[in-house]
């Protein structure tokens, strides 16, 4: 059996990636969503290894020390990344695996694990990136301007990324994906074994 | 408007390959198919510029050395090829272009042309290609015999290229083919002025 894919996917602020993600896991069932590790203290309603694996800093440290993190990132005093071993094991059993991560991530990922999928998720434009958060009615005007700021200075660490997928339509944005892990899983860099296969069976 | 792809596609001996692509150009409108070049003599009913361009010994040599020949094989003291030209005139008006070429020649295409998209169709297993010939019932004992052995001899070059197809039912190896050209159209490599038109459209 090959293995599966490890997806990196990320969007700016305000980009729909959730609401992909959420019509993507519904239509494919070999896909698993990675789990972060943090050390800050669950919130009420929060479970270990759901929202996050909950560890403490010691264990957190010692996670990175050992080669054990994919990728972390400090926020405010709080340790967040994502443990190897559950995406390994999960890849291994032919799962694949989309991580959910920061766009300035990417770069991060990629290093460590050149066999990834790494997409980005663009709005069409920042007219219609403005109008959706508009249309949320959920965010006052300061807020919807500093979220079209921090989009802004997100957008270009698309480069770093192996595919574009635009948010237009959602139906389309998800069959985009969809190609990608269909058209990666034929690269014959994930299926060294196939001619031999071929061959053997006579 | 975005370039169009470059497609090389290689099959082994009784591959099925004019089958799969005769349905893929008929579901894409914007697939066009190389014609190659040779220096061998029109047979009764050949157009040139339809089967084939034909062109003399002289101009085949001057193409080589000028430079614009993408690739090219010399069989029975003829000389067949790919021109430039009509390739990199398509895809600068948005087509996607086809290379059907011989198995040992994704190599020679990927080196000259790294963005290139090839693609190697393999039969499903050795067992699946032999009943495939046997029940076409055109070919003899000794015919079958000879494409299983050059069939074999092909397969290994399946490394040389970027993804493996399967041609086991066809409508599969037309719709792995589409999600192939869907998602390399998607590749950040071909589309690297999209962070800016995003950013500008505010």
């Amino acid at each position: 059996m090959p293995e599966g894919l490890l997806i990196v996917i990320s969007a700016p602020s305000g980009g729909g990636k959730g609401t992909i993600l959420k019509e993507l896991f519904a239509q494919d069932a070999n896909l698993r969503l990675s789990v972060s590790a943090t050390t800050r203290q669950p919130r009420p309603g929060e479970e270990n290894g759901k929202q996050y694996y909950f560890i403490s800093h010691e264990e957190f440290q010692d996670l990175i020390k050992t080669g054990k993190m994919l990728e972390y990132t400090e926020y405010c005093g709080n340790f967040y990344g994502t443990p190897k071993a559950p995406v390994e094991e999960w890849t291994q059993k032919g799962f694949d695996v989309v991580l959910e991560i920061e766009v300035d991530g990417g770069a991060q990922i990629k290093k460590l694990m050149p066999d990834c999928v790494s997409v980005f998720i663009l709005p069409p434009s920042m007219k219609v990136l403005e109008k959706r958060l508009r249309n949320r009615g959920t965010e006052d005007e300061p807020t919807i301007l500093r979220r079209l700021e921090t989009a802004r200075m997100e957008i270009p660490c698309a480069k770093d990324y192996d595919y574009i997928v635009f948010n237009d339509k959602l139906e389309d944005a998800v069959a985009d994906l969809q190609a990608i892990l269909k058209a990666e899983k034929m690269k014959y860099s994930r299926n060294t074994d196939v001619t031999e296969r071929v061959l053997s069976d006579a």
